[in-house]
């Protein structure tokens, strides 16, 4: 049978390159056309060193998307988009619209709520396809995911939170209040563009917080997947951190047990739920490391409780460019499609 | 005037390491003697790579301290003991007796209670010193630092969330209760002996938390001096975790804001407090970094307040083995000496 | 078609974690025991964290290979043996006479001449088998691995500086005394073992040369191979250097161009040599970087000549568990059992 | 007695901000004024986060020098310019014009054939000053130094390369032709613009060469001081490289050994040059590391002979914005103002 005509559009960012990779061991994807802007004309393989040499794939060229007739986009069966906002849902909604399936990566189909999206990127440019769209978090969207034509991969802070907390809150183990999450990401969450924040010399051994307090704009993103799973609004704290390694987040969220809860109960909740899932529930005391998902598209989470105070904490570790990017992209597409959902990610982590 | 004589015992850990490059710019401090039990014999230099080849320095031989004749150190002015616990309670101890003023490095000293500290450490071998130590948090213990004999170095986490949570407590900014301190130290907190959990390979491009929900050591000191300050009991959740760089803390410390709070009373109360202090209160939206303290014996607070939930956070950033131990510990000596507070200390940050 | 069943023999070190990560891709290779003796009674998941939480895969138990009867070894199509060296030897003889497939990733089958070996190992323990080994680099034995039941999967460092100078020698472009290969290896080629040169806080920010000077046991490796490819005997100044990375060796290799050796004769050399292989030969003045083909079992050479001083500079990048170990094991297996190079293996290297 | 009135001129780069660094503990030089272009009216707390809260120091205000009236300049004692090339030249003519003592840190006044610079610099604004200006090694030119009124700062490349090799050639061990100088530096060398090339996600896991094959503009800086010790013109082959440190640089350097040579000669000769320096030789079979010197104005160097091939390995281990740059240049300072060579300078280094 003929693999999937599938396409990438900013394959030269890091999501891009992460989408190259997967799709290079996927047996139903195939890769046919690479699309960039400030790559055009470049063979793949000139963008992205990963490819370099690779016959075939390094050779691909990249095209400049408005230059491709609609004729053309049509006979493509599926598209990564993974854009700056706003231009990623104006193109995903023009491949849409031609018939082809999107999985787009940027934040545009995340949030249901136009308004909310607004207040936080600015006027949407397609905003009656919000309601189309598909969160693509598989773990907790699976039964809406199948068959969808328009799917939005979640953001990768929202990811290791919601994995985390999503059992919590769905078992009322936790209050919906008060909830902190404290997350560290590596560097390549800030993008492939050079800024004085992501120097070498001044990211490499140090670690600082930044857009705290509410200003960070994955939080409503994380509060409105919490708020279905409870049931309820949940607010939260969100504390993103950089901190110097290439991939990965760690997220510590705490969030106040209701009476009765023990961490046997927050593990069961979780296991119950993941069970046969990308997402580890670590056992007994052992807590997650993103070493140990690093180019993985699993999760691991792992939960423990302090009865002095009464805090829950929920830990989850990810590659923020796997399961926090590209790989539940594919994740995502894999169930839209009926394939079984691990099919052709990477699942053992590159360890060390 | 002659310097006075001082010996560092442990010479050959990072914190003894570190006293030496103090003691290097010290007026008033000559390093006479260096004690250590597994790199005795060897010369400084052969012990401490960064010494090497400096001459005088490099040369001082390492000695075993129960080697040495109680006459011969009846003739030290001050001792720095940096051993593991209950030993170091032991050298510390004798050192006093013998007239010795001793700043100890270790936990053994730190909590006054010993039942508490029997709990957490096991047996303390000198109960009774416990009560005539002076903890040397410099910024809330001046006064009765001065002329102090027996002086416990705070440890390196508690240095980190006292200083960033002591104003707002102390000025009923926020909560006693409830309090999370969420902390990401650099490796060199570990120590100097290899550890799976230290090998590079396994810690240099990932986070992870370890010894969660009330199982660090830590947790009591905090809770000790937190305690003092509020007036009242206070309990906090402690999260330390491991990121990959060598030095340096960062704590984000939540607590609930009381009724009134604004972020600048948080600012105000913390430049009140530090004002001409080795303690800077960032202005505005800047938030500390662990690489702007490296190397200094200085620390970052900065604060911030969400209003929608009702959460302060309060940041500190300190190099855990300058500000956090062997500069803080030549701080509160100097203190009580009656010298200038930074006398010697390294304040300009090595940046980048 | 049933999938050849594989053993790994030291299945918790860093290549045998790597041969695991290779293996779950693979479409002929199952892996159907785990051996390792500090690990022996673990679950697979236990001791790899890669692979924790993976139905199946994780589940493996870890046997002691000595409580294995012969008849059930005998079951097995492949074994991969990574142990120390002399232990490896004797395993790896052990399943060989059973019957097995072996790929060896120690140093023992490496060397064809014993006493070469022992002076620089000690006694061998199946001296015998030295011969009927076949030296796994496929890029140079290709021919003579078809078929092999006894394979020494090549050191990492020889990979990486045969990969680079050997297109060179078998040219006749540079003279074969006088070769300079300065090496530079990521922190896992120190192995799994925790030791003071492998502790994070001492490896994290620096760079050092060891065992320079005809002192490290890859040097009787590297001129084994180039002199069998010159034709003649050639000897080489070897200088490895730890660098503060995981993964990764940058070889920079020096020899003195031949009358009328330009750079492009050099890549022309190597763009034939290499042509269809799993080794790029970078374009005009690109030069490798560890990054680029970090998690590939591919490997990226380049070359430059100074004309003012006659050296040809011979540059590789490889990653030392992948193409420099496992994945490199694999490659040679699959051309021992005439499957396609590449099958199985990650060739798009995890960017960034 | 009052201390020198000294400016920094670019003072929040790299090296400005470890001029700062070095002047705060400098008892003889007193930061009086901070100029920079991008950053003026800003205060140096603002634009160097290393004096963020000092006070004093973090409130200096940071002038555009082009603003100051010539006769405010006049009032200076001492200059260090630390200024893109040519720019560097022509501000620092202008100071020394006024009757200012100037260290310069950039290119400009290194190289004293103007010929050569402009080769490789392009057109130079001030060439009749080179002849007047001394090159700042002060291990090599302690002589010529004294009294010096224009002194430049030299490179950190060379200063690792000449400090290696210059014992050897002023003492006829080596042939002066077919060295080699493989070089690892730190990213903080490349300066503080973000580049694709110091993006962390870019740089943190990867080493790679750049520049290669006499391509780099330190090049005819080595050959003319290794000329000049030599007493004889010198070529050398240097390939740069690019580590995933922050500072330092490790140079090693190949060079054949004449008749007669042996490693202890060679040992011998750097401890004779280099007795009392501030440049260690390192005994028996120590290796340097960069990290063992990071923020030390001091430098390790190391021998190594292969009796088999004949090669003599020099190398040398430097901070290169301490040694290499700013703790050098007030090293040079010293010795033209008749200091104690080592006055200010931070000597034990960071460690670990």
């Amino acid at each position: 049978m003929a693999k999937l005509k599938t396409a990438i559009v900013g394959v030269a960012g890091y999501t891009g390159a992460e989408l190259v990779r997967i799709l290079a061991g996927h047996p139903e994807l195939e890769l046919v056309r690479a699309f960039g802007s400030s790559t055009k004309g470049q063979r793949l393989g000139q963008a992205l060193p990963s490819v370099n040499g690779i016959a075939g794939l390094g050779d691909v060229s990249i095209e400049d998307l408005s230059e491709v007739p609609s004729s053309e986009l049509r006979a493509l069966d599926v598209a990564f988009t993974a854009l700056p906002h706003a231009e990623s849902a104006r193109v995903g909604a023009a491949l849409y619209r031609a018939g082809v399936q999107v999985v787009d990566l940027s934040a545009d189909y995340r949030l249901s709520d136009v308004a909310t999206y607004e207040r936080w990127y600015g006027a949407h440019p397609e905003p009656e396809l919000c309601r189309e769209a598909r969160y693509g978090l598989v773990e907790w969207h699976r039964a809406e995911l199948a068959g969808a034509r328009l799917i939005a991969a979640p953001g990768c802070y929202p990811t290791s939170a919601v994995l985390a907390l999503g059992p919590l809150l769905a078992n009322q183990l936790v209050a919906p209040d008060g909830i902190i999450i404290d997350s560290k990401s590596g560097v390549s969450g800030a993008g492939k563009k050079p800024l004085p924040s992501t120097h070498f010399s001044e990211t490499s051994e140090g670690i600082r917080p930044y857009k705290v307090a509410r200003t960070h704009r994955h939080t409503p993103e994380i509060e409105q997947e919490l708020s279905r799973i409870a049931g309820q609004s949940v607010s939260v704290l969100f504390t993103p951190q950089l901190a110097p390694f290439s991939r990965g987040i760690l997220s510590c969220c705490y969030a106040r047990a209701l009476p009765g809860t023990s961490v046997e109960a927050c593990r069961d909740a979780a296991r119950k739920h993941y069970l046969g899932s990308l997402v580890s529930v670590l056992s007994d005391d052992a807590l997650p490391d993103t070493l140990w998902v690093r180019g993985s598209a699993r999760a691991q989470v792992a939960y423990a409780l302090d009865g002095t105070t009464g805090w829950v904490i929920a830990f989850a570790a990810i590659d923020n460019l796997t399961k926090g990017a590209s790989g539940q992209a594919v994740q995502a597409l894999n169930v839209a499609r009926g394939f079984p959902e691990e099919l052709g990610l990477p699942l053992v982590a590159q360890f060390p």
